[in-house]
Order: C-alpha cells, then structure tokens, then sequence
C-alpha cells in the first residue's frame, strides 16, 4: 500500500542529519542537527501535501484537512530527538511512517473525513535536559512552568533559555496545549526495543499499553567487620540481605503478566575483599501496565523486605525516584489495529510496551494506540539499532489500514 | 601474677611511636617509626634482664637462657608494625605480654628449664610492600629471595632496598631461619578483632585455629538489555544470577561451626537504572581453621554456580586471587591453654581465628597456640580498638601460666 521504498530512503536520509563517527546519531533538543532534522523532515511533510507548522513547544507539525473540519482530529506522532550515539529507527520511524501514510494518501487523492496531523514531538529521550517527552507534555497542556525554568541541561542552559535561543517564547508554551476531546486518536509506531517479536517471528505487535517505572533506590545498612573474625551468626550483612531481595524480586515479578523488575546498579561499602560490607546501596525499576499490578508488586516487596530485614538485624530505607502512572492503550483502538493486522494477513499478537512513550502523557488527552515492529537483537540506543525494509514498511501498512478506518466519520471512535 | 600496669603503662607508651593526629598510629616496616619502636620494645626487652638481638630479616629477639641450655625453645611472639591509622593493641599486646611474663619471672628469680624468646617479627601486616608476615616467614626458613626481591612499596622501593637502607642484608635471611624441631612452642597473645568474646562475656579465649583465607573473583557475565521492554522470561540477568549464589553462599558457610563466606566488593556494568545488567563482577572471601572443610565449601558453591548459571544462560569466570592454607593449633597446646584459662576461674571457651597471624607460617616449624583478648565492639586496624586493662592483665596471667608449665623439662610437648 504505502511506498516502502520512500519510506526506507528517507530513514537513512535523516539518520545523516547529527551522524557521528562512530556510526550513531546524536540529535538534541533545540540544537542545530535538531533544527536541521525538522528541516529535512519538514520537506518531506510538505512533498506529502501537508501544512506544516511548529507549536509554541517546537513540535513539528504536518496537517492535513478533512473533509469535516471539525471532526475531532486523528495523530500520528513520535520524535526525531536521540539518546547520544543513538540509532536510525528510535523515534524517526514512527513520524517517517506517519508521513508516508498521508503521503500514500495525497497520491491516491484520497480525502479523508478526520482531519490528520503526523508530528515529531520536542525531545521525547530527555538526553539535554534530564527530562523528557517535553513536546508531548505541552501537548497534553501537562508542562508546568518550574518545568521550563528549572530543567537544565550540562552547560547550566535552562530549558527556557534554549527555547529563546530558537526563536521560541517559554510564556507561549500554553498555546501547544490541545483540547481533551477534541483528539480521536493518538497513534504511534516504534520499534520494540525488546526481542519479544523477534523471539515469536513477528514483524509488528499490537501494544496493549505503556508500563510506567517506578524507580526505587534501596538503602540497606548493617554491621561492617572483619571478613574472617565475624562468624555468619553474628553477622549483620546488607549486602546478605540485598541478595534475598533481589531474588524475590524476580520472582515476585515473574508471577505477573507483565511486570518487571530489574536491579539496575548496585555498590557496597567500604568495599574491600575481608571486610563485610556495612551498607549496600541498589535501585529497583519496576514497571507493569497495570498500575494496580505494579503497586501490589510494590507493596509485597515492601513486605518482604520488612521481614528479611526485621530478622537479620539491618534497616532499609527507601526512596521513590520517580512513580510514572502506566497507560493502557485503548482497547477500541488495540481492536481496529489488531483487525488490521489481521488484513495484512498476520497474528494480531499483543504486548505491552516496557520503554516510555510520548503517548504516555495522553492519558488524560485522547485515545492511545501503538504499533510494535521487530527489533534485531532488541538492540535500541544504540548505532547497531536496526529493523528491516519490509517490516518498517509493513507497520506502515498496517498504519495505513487504520488510519484509513479511524478517518471515517461513521466509526464509532471517539 | 603480671604486673598489668607496667603492661598497660607499656602499650600506651608504644602507641606514641607513629602516632598521628588522628589519634591512629602508622608503623611500617623499615621505616624511622619502626626503628624507634624496635628502640623501645628492647629496652622493656633489657629492663626484663633478656638478652637482645636483632636476626637477619630485623625481627627483634630477647632471650631467656634456659638451665637446660640445648632445651627446646619457647618462643612468644607477635609484631610491632601497624597497619596505617591503626590502633594501640595489635600486634604491640602481643610482644608486650610476652615481655612482662619474662620480666615477672625475671623479677620473681625463677629458672626455667627451656629458654625462651619474646619475638617482635618483622611486618606481620604487610602494609608497605603488599605482602606481610615478613618475619614470620624468614624465622619459617620459607622467605623466598624473589619474594624479598620482588615485594616493592608503593615508591617503588624493594623489600630487598629497604633491607639494606636499614642496614640489612638481604643475601643473609637464611640465618633468620629456625630448624623444625628446635621450637617447643610457639605462643601468640593477639586481640580478637572480633565480638565473639565479647558477645559471650568472656575476657580471653582458646584460639582453635588460624583460618586460611581463599579470596576468589567471580565474573557472571550474561545480556545487558532494556529494563521496560524485556520480559522477565527472556533475560540473561547477570545480578539476579548473583543474588542466588550470594544466598547459597551464606546458607552452605552458616551450615559448618568455622566456615565465614563474604562477598564484599560488587559492580555491575554497564550500571544504569533502567538497563539489566550484562555483567556482575563480585569477591568471595571463604575462610574455614579446617581446609577439608574449606575445600569442601568450596567445591559445592562451584557445583551450585554451574547448575543456576546453565539454567539462566548466563555465563561464569572464576579467579583465585590467594589461597592460603589454614592452620590448626596444636591440641596438646590448646590442652595446657585450657588448663591455664580454668585455673584463672574462666570459661575455657575456643574460638577460631578467622584473621592472619604470624603463627600461620610455622605449621612446619613447631606446634602454634594463641590466646585471644575480647576487643571492644569487635573493632580493629582503627584507632578506636580497645581491649581493658583487666582483659591484657589477665591474658598475660595465662600465658604466665602456660608458659611456667610447657618450660619444665618434665613437660610431655616436644
């Protein structure tokens, strides 16, 4: 359906735009390869017969009308900032494919009912500013002031200040905002990140929602001493007692559907080979899409590590880093994306999505669908990032299908 | 029976020797403190009508000649070196007591049938030149020429060099050694370094035996990934690998009466919150008085290690970093100690020595006995270690005693 061809062409096009040495691509926000990336995709927008515009945030916007103007809009988005040293498909896909839908649609001279805009998001990754999914934020009419003011990135630049600096004013931030209601749907396609598909022999996946991290930093303190004159009944090792946790942990997580949970890092001190460590310090990211699931999670942790600690003499202190709610993906949305998998002559397999997303900060906004497609090795963030030509082009396709379906009037959606 | 005070007044005047701001005191080997230390300790040597000599590798004799002149030898030893920032007791309580049991004898005119000798050894800690028991070793005739060559400080000073720097020469250490079976005993007063004493309201113990420390570096090496988008089922966690055999270790170490498992030193790569960890690497400090034992320990922690690191997909890499044997005090030893501490009206309570002492180098050379002195809070290699001046008193009480019994002919030992 969709010109694959173009498709694959303009993916590599634009991963020339920040390109390192060392084969990955580095896009910050509001930076030159940042300015020149809109640029480039911009052209690519305008070629498909789109108005394109920048929102008060940066979000760069391509619309096309519909047939009803005021028919509640339908969204196709992603970004195309990177992690530093990143890959060609994280992000640019999702808004490479979105504009080769309307594109394949312009060519076809195919009016739709819903009018549509695809849009790269500003900074989705949060690599300057330590924050992320900005242009969503502001979308959602979710990004506060203190925001704006206080994220700065490692040269002391506020976000604000580099707002300026682009010709963009931080005060006019509200005008981003859009409208609960007045989205249909909001719909992305990105890679997976993971090797689920891969594992099952599938090119694209139906997202059943967003996990939300929670990130925990666990403290445990107990009983520094001699390695060999402190026999194990009188020890008070944290480090001991981290490893209980953490094998409950996993399992606790294992019993789920889809919750995870990962110890990411961990250091002991003082450290040394014959001295029993007096405190272990390790963070927990636990993700599930069920907010309820996670929390049970959370509270059964809580609970065990109570117990564990309670026996072996040492405390624990825990501090939440940050408690992002999960988002389940619509399920009128899962429906006519499965259904259009199914055209496509595929299993409508469905899974949760465990990285973020800018559809995230939609909850309260619209509708939220995704579309998964295979990654190679699961690699992401990385210069070895990839997806093939046919399956990219297949999640267009399948992109296409929906789009075509959602931008009736007489479909019951909305 | 001792004079504790002239023992307590002793250990303080000691402790000036190196004593820096800090209130800790620093002796190395070799060095001006040393020396000035060495100074000291022979003229308590002198004053407890010993004769004194310096041998070959600077370990500090004073003597007692005995009525049967070809007698075996009794020898009461410890060190006078420090670590850096350490406290007043190790190592210096050790030389001291032997000092005042000489030196009431000597006050009491009494003739022993064996001779004895109160030895300093030469850098028991082995702080300069990474490599301690110095002394011990070369008195072990088992100090190797590559060993005096090879050891190097951290100015890029040889053993060998600093040797000769003090006026040694390092071609005739041969002469430190002792023949097996000149030796009746040998008897070592040492702080405890740990809270067992303490924690049982004992002021001294019988040592058991010296445990031998076997240091092993295990690498698990498995697949670093994203911590959302990767299933608990499809992980190669290298730390959760970990935690499991960090449980076993404790739980197969707690089942033996002398057996202490500690890993105290971790580090994940790459260390993210959000990433799994591809590699963990960790210490394992495994100490038993009983190689068997040890051994034994050992081989089933590496049993459980390939069974859960096959089941998980992950991969390991061990490396023996030292592997010392342990050394079992001599019963008949332990008999007389037993006899000594229950004549004092205590407890005659035995303990293992999980820590390294000089007697480790002598399992060759003649039987080894310690007694140990409660140390407050289990705390040592820091200025706050503390033993009471009734706990010294008493421990050179008994070994007045041990050392009045194992120097008549008509003693059995030999």
């Amino acid at each position: 359906m969709v010109n694959s061809d173009r498709l694959w062409k303009r993916i590599f096009e634009l991963a020339e735009v920040g390109k390192q040495k060392s084969g990955g691509i580095t896009r910050l926000s509001f930076t030159e390869e940042d300015k020149a990336a809109k640029t480039l995709v911009a052209s690519y927008m305008k070629e498909a017969g789109l108005t394109v515009r920048e929102d008060a945030i940066g979000n760069l916007i391509g619309r096309k009308e519909g047939k009803t103007p005021d028919a509640p809009l339908i969204v196709l988005g992603s970004h195309i900032d990177t992690v530093p040293n990143g890959g060609s498909f994280d992000g640019a896909l999702g808004v490479l494919s979105g504009i080769e839908v309307l594109h394949t649609l312009h060519e076809q001279g195919v009016e739709t009912d819903s009018p549509i805009e695809v849009i790269a998001f500003t900074d989705e990754e949060g690599t300057r500013f330590q924050f992320g999914m900005i242009g969503s934020r502001a979308f959602a009419g979710i990004l506060a002031d203190e925001q704006v003011e206080g994220a700065v990135d490692s040269n002391g630049t506020s976000l604000a200040q580099a707002m300026r600096e682009s010709g963009f004013n931080p005060q006019a931030i509200a005008d981003a905002a859009r409208k609960p209601g007045s989205i249909k749907a909001y719909l992305e396609v990105h890679i997976e990140q993971g090797k689920v598909l891969e594992n099952r022999g599938l090119p694209v996946g139906i997202v059943s929602g967003i996990a939300g991290p929670l990130w925990m930093k666990w403290v445990i303190t107990g009983e520094a001493g001699h390695a060999g004159a402190t026999p194990m009944g009188l020890r008070k090792d944290p480090l001991a007692a981290a490893a209980r946790l953490m094998s409950y942990f996993e399992e606790e997580a294992s019993k789920y559907p889809n919750a995870v949970a990962t110890v990411g890092t961990i250091s002991v001190k003082p450290g040394g080979v014959n001295v029993i460590p007096g405190q272990v310090e390790f963070t927990l990211d636990l993700r599930d899409i069920d907010e309820e699931a996670r929390d049970e999670v959370e509270s059964r942790l809580i609970d065990f590590a109570n117990k564990v600690c309670e026996e072996r003499g040492v405390d624990f202190h825990l501090e939440t880093l940050q408690r992002v709610p999960p988002v389940p993906c619509s399920e009128p949305l899962q429906q006519v994306i499965r259904q259009a998998v199914r055209q496509e002559g595929l299993e409508d397999f469905c899974l949760p999505s465990g990285a973020g997303h800018d559809g995230m900060q939609f909850k309260e906004l619209c509708p939220v669908g995704m579309i998964f497609v295979r990654s190679k090795d699961g690699v992401s963030h990385n210069p070895a990032e990839w997806s093939s030509k046919e399956d990219c082009g297949q999640a267009a396709d399948v992109l296409y299908r929906v789009v075509s379906e959602l931008s009736r009037n007489e479909h019951p959606l909305v």
